[in-house]
């Protein structure tokens, strides 16, 4: 239902996931493009769900998806091609039909926090229709990672 | 069904659409990414469609799709941002399920030859099947333009 | 310098840019996928500055950028391929060295809002270093459209 | 200068870069949009180079650019969202100025070809005026690859 963001445990909420920046993704000005972010966060959401078990191709496949209702950026210091970056999500916010994620993007080489942002995404079906959060999801979304470490890592080398 | 490529009339064939190149189109060599070629032929094929009577979506809706089987492209001469390009579509080939476009870009300002290329298109449904290519969407094949030019650059004008 | 909010003529201050849903700003969920938007945003700035006048191409090659410092946007109904979409962007606010537009993608064919937003865009050299809006820019800024319609729509067609 | 085809050593030659498929790179019919894969295709070159122990980041930096001169694809099977792919991608030819690679695109899963296709790459300067291939340039094109395996997979797991 309406859980408050306290009542997410901060310490299972996170997941941190390395992506490289790519050459089509910059732009004349030398720099990666502001709109190619988007794809990072959403990356790094589908990353998030897959380390706690959750296949979002699978729920997709079923009609369920987690639509963007709302996107929200600030660019700080620009990605360069090549950089590798990796991109804090955390869930801070779950209710009846929606959730919200908050990102920080951080240049691996130096830990600089080149971004962030956060997203509100909501539960809809194939039509959608807005749906309730289903308690099998809800009890997904309070998991911590259970993909052990090295698992992940394989995981996430196809990039 | 197996029209050969000369029982299609050059003149009808041909369309000619014209697109401007958008910022986030080019990367940091300063030039339009290769790979945002390909976005500009599938505008020009839609727009040949339209020009013929037929709206690709309305196509899409009802489950039938000419999915790209193969693509190639030679580039010339480097696009720039915000250059306007005249893309010249020809349908060159009819088969049962199948259809070939080919494609010049030409700089509007100088008329200079940017790139040229092809596709080949499979006729598909909504499962990916391959479908022959009907009598009423083959008839819509060997049309000439039908939309008056000034229809025609009313509904191109939004781009 | 600080020129306020309210020192903005809010009739001069807005365009209206119409783009048209390319098939590839598509997602498996069938609507333009959320990545897609700030394309939009962007292909409406640069025709709002070209309405009153300036090249975007140009200031670029003299090293002027027009960074996106901050982006947000809300989804409200989902935009399907194909859709003509009306892109109303109104400059909000001016200050020392950054810029402030808002806007609001309106379906073509019934009017219904799609989505809105804001860029808070940052005036930066080739370097990335924040300049001040010279006085050339803040006039140009202060302009309402000096394109005439016609001119407006032969510049546009391209798309 | 021009080395033939057969100089190359097959053996050395060959890389292989897995990707996954990230959402937005689908369209509404449910697949991998065609346009997506030249992206594919640039990630497993600019691998291919960081394992024989060249940063395409770095050359861009020094001036010097790999441009696409021709690409070329042809799609088999449709790759979907969240499939790996393994990215083979084999140089077959170097000349004066150009270089050639092909390419083959496996599903992870099963091993079935997705996709294959070849790129002619131009060796530019930063005014896009070709060069030859230096010396130093046709050492590493001769090389196999020199980054071990655990750290090419650290380097990759960004992804």
């Amino acid at each position: 239902m309406h859980d408050p963001v306290d009542a997410i445990d901060p310490g299972s909420a996170r997941s941190v996931v390395r992506v490289r920046v790519r050459f089509y993704e910059t732009d004349l000005m030398g720099i990666v493009h502001h709109g190619s972010y988007p794809a990072y966060l959403e990356v790094a959401r589908v990353e998030w769900l897959r380390r706690r078990g959750v296949s979002y191709a699978e729920l997709a496949r079923r009609g369920l998806h987690l639509a963007v209702a709302e996107l929200a950026l600030k660019y700080r210091v620009p990605a360069r091609f090549d950089d590798e970056i990796d991109v804090e999500v955390t869930l801070v916010a779950r209710r009846a039909a929606s959730i919200r994620f908050e990102y920080r993007l951080l240049r691996v080489i130096d830990g600089v926090l080149l971004s962030e942002g956060s997203t509100l995404l909501a539960c809809v079906d194939a039509h959608g229709t807005v749906r309730r959060v289903d308690d099998e999801m809800a009890e997904v979304l309070g998991r911590g990672e259970i993909v052990p470490d090295d698992r992940a890592s394989s995981m996430l080398r196809p990039g």
